[in-house]
């Protein structure tokens, strides 16, 4: 079977996608279904891997906010620690009392400094504390500052990504089969100029240990200008396809993989957005389809129902 | 009818653009005037549909400050109610009455925490009341932050558009009639490298119902290196058009529409800025066509209307 | 004359650019020197045509900070006036006295809260001065958010544009004659993929009046992959060129412009750059030449002086 | 030698990258390791040749900070001495003492206005001092405004770059040789649609002086379309390449230098990267091969040592 697939493209040149014919871990992914990389980089610290800008994209906003009050509550009580070395007596409008009763005086002054509230009833007093005050002031702001670059950080990153069916399908098409699968933009933003580029990458025995190969699986129609509603991209399976003649079994038995990368202009953000998917064999489901997304509005406008993306029928081979 | 335009272009390729060719809703336009498509999207709720970036590119100004507006008396009046709750004997400085002069020194009291002014007529004393002052000031700068990322986010967007006049006409062009519309920049800003894609669509009969087809309409010039004036674009109608031959009357009944894309590159936002609209039969007008919106400035300059881009003369056949 | 150039290029395509041939002004240039184009848009009232984003690169850093002052004091004594009106003593910790004395400690308990400074010496007292007060410093907050949001809308905006040498040349070149520009960058980020695109226009009597006529000036090389030195660009004159045999008078006469278009990606924005000039006869310098402005440093790097680039020599010819 | 290599390409188009044939500075780099050219721009004062957009790419976050509490300090005392000026006596709260007395409470004073806190144990009285301290949290705010601004313009700035290994190695490669390069990207940002472009050049004598020639690296495969682990670029030498026959001496003589360009779309961002290095004579290792990155993790996931990234091992020729 092998053996096969091999020679059915020997005279085709490699399609290395930049993932490598080398297989470093067996029967693996190479894309996980989210679209990142199967990949792990060591060997530098993860402060000089990543950007707040990246890491950002990663976090839910409520933990965004937790973090902030987090930073805030342990800034405050630093500089509250500080305030009590220098003496409570150099807070004017404090009262001294048990050390607990002098933090949370303190505490409350530097969280109205740290805020640039300043009611005033707790002032500093004396050069030190008064020093203090002014530079924990220049904190707070500085912080605030921080924190308004990074919530306009995560407003102005295009969220705007591609949902891929769970499932890919192998269904009768025109006089034969054909692989299919389906995507819909994730967002309400208007995606233009969309185009999908799909490659099959399969492992085989060589002379020096197991080799990864790659060809492309050749779309009917790789790219439309408009992309509001749903998208199913189709390959047919015709005799220059790496997938002629294979089944599910032979798909496992040669750790297929199908990747797709689509890439389209988002209008809203006016960048170009890329999304990627994988599906390996126990993903993609023969004599199958998708059932129907569209219906028409009251109002003359086409429904389409997100909710069925994945939506499989069974149909006959 | 119908036959003489399908039988024209049966050697041509299918050109659907995205829209699809199954015919929805009858006698519905896909693309609306304003460039947006007729396209409703269900089946998830509407915040996971859409992004604050999108969304704040939708509505006015004095929307958008009301909002602030609204957050603040909301949020201000939550605090001032868990001080109440709290009790008012621990704002210092306010004295207890009924309940609604409570309410409204708790009130002011907090809306001098949440905007951090503190002028500390009133101060929280106690445990309970400080914190959640500290709390405040923090949820106030953190809305803050969040106004202004939004604010910059309303600023950032690209708001370049192209102005389509209502109607597009056919009129006597050289030797014979063209299909035209007349378009112009919406801002001062220049617009750079502009290009134009005009696709006709129309229904006809097909074994399994209604089909949508598409051919596109050629373009005398379908791009331009600067775009800071008014332009005209032409579509000759010649042999090869899907309009040769076709009357007012068979637009209706064939359901056409006319689509055009029109992409620009905009200098002062270093994007790339997309355009749409359409034109259905009843807008566009057989023997008419555009009046001058180009004359002389004083200083050499050249001045253009905007006001009559879609200014319209009757012209003989 | 003219009929000699209208002859020569008769078998080429119409190269007009989207600026028209119909001649509204005669004698006048269509792109200014600083690469804007010679257009006047009216019909339609400023605000719908421009944009804070656009507007804001035209003005001064101080311009800019005065704007903010000139807000700041007509919102503070609009505010002040209100408290006046409400009645001075409703604010807690004021004297009356005569008008203006009144009206200085309104103006500055107004301008304590816009600016959320909040002293204390003088406090709101009753409903109507505490909501004014609240208001204002929300007004405050969001006037503040807008001022950073433009702070950065200037920052952020790609300021790079490139150099153009007041006049052009004609010199002796390899066997013949050359028109040549030379350029530079306008700042220190790095330019990258440069290319440039020269037009040259003349106006010839038509049938229905003064017609615009476009031709393209080939250049030796039009684009280089790097681009941090000065670049001077050559057009061969030879028989193929809309400048052969023609002289500073002819030039004149046939009211010629050459126009100039460059594109490059600026590294440090990460967006593409572009800018215009024009050259119209009388910057049309023959034979002369641009003096040398690279050097060599002491530590090995090459000088380039920026200040020499529009330095000309004369040359025979 | 050189004389050889001059033939060999005398048929070949010139491939200046826009550095200029022009030998200005003998045996100096023209592109630093960091990618940087080797140029120095004079003739304008530095702060019209930058902006501060570019300028905050060169700085440390401390640097940053350091700034602003710098910049804090010299306007606070600025507004503190002016404050003395007018006279301690119309700051209420305070009490005149010796000169460093009466400063240190007007610097303080000074402070808490600029940040806006206010607490208001000192506040300004009289037309003159109270003036200033409106003025003074005006610029406070400004100036926090145009701190948050840069803040911003620091995280979204695309700061992902490839690094490249120290040495660029000549080692066997299939029937002959091959010289190779070998990167990685910085940050752990996908990169996708990366390309490469290499140059080799050298110096030769011409009749007018030394002269820098210019000829491309044929590269094995010079794109990818994902890029997420370490990349090794192949240039065989061949007959046709320059590097055919030469000598680590050889290369010392001809003054050469290896330039590189990659270029890659970041998905982070949203934006293209560029990234440059070159290799001089004494960076070229011959006889030498990169040690492997990439290991097998435990959960599947392929492992790259980015420490690894220049590490050489020898291999016979």
């Amino acid at each position: 079977m092998l053996s096969k697939l091999t020679q059915r493209f020997k005279n085709r040149p490699e399609l290395d996608p930049g993932l490598g014919t080398k297989v470093v871990t067996p029967k693996s992914r190479l894309i996980l279904p989210d679209g990142s990389f199967h990949v792990r980089r060591t060997g530098l610290p993860w402060w000089e891997r990543t950007t707040p800008y990246q890491w950002l994209g990663q976090i839910s906003w409520p933990a965004f906010a937790c973090m902030a009050l987090v930073g805030y509550a342990f800034t405050n009580t630093l500089f509250a620690f500080a305030y009590l070395g220098i003496g409570l007596n150099h807070l004017q409008g404090t009262v001294a009392g048990t050390f607990w009763q002098d933090l949370r005086e303190a505490w409350f002054f530097s969280a109205q400094t740290l805020t640039t509230v300043g009611y005033g009833r707790i002032s500093p007093e004396g050069t030190l504390s008064s020093s203090l005050a002014a530079f924990e002031a220049l904190v707070g702001l500085m912080g605030f500052g921080v924190w308004t670059g990074l919530v306009f950080s995560r407003f102005s990153r295009a969220r705007s990504k591609i949902l891929f069916a769970r499932h890919s399908v192998v269904a009768p098409y025109k006089e034969g089969l054909a692989w299919m699968f389906r995507m819909v933009a994730s967002h309400d933003h208007p995606l233009l100029d969309a185009d999908a580029y799909v490659l099959f990458t399969w492992v085989e025995a060589g002379p020096q240990g197991p080799v990864r190969r790659y060809q492309d699986l050749v779309l009917e129609r790789s790219a439309v200008r408009f992309f509001p509603m749903n998208w199913t991209l189709v390959h047919p399976i015709g005799d220059d396809s790496p997938l002629n003649g294979l089944t599910a079994a032979d798909l496992e038995e040669i750790d297929a993989e199908i990747m797709v990368l689509v890439r389209a202009h988002d209008e809203t953000y006016g960048q170009t957005v890329h999304s990627r998917s994988s599906w390996k064999a126990r993903d993609i489901l023969f004599g199958a389809r998708y059932a129907p997304m569209m219906s028409s509005g009251l109002d003359g406008a086409t429904e389409i129902d997100l909710s069925a993306l994945g939506k499989i029928e069974s149909v006959a081979m």
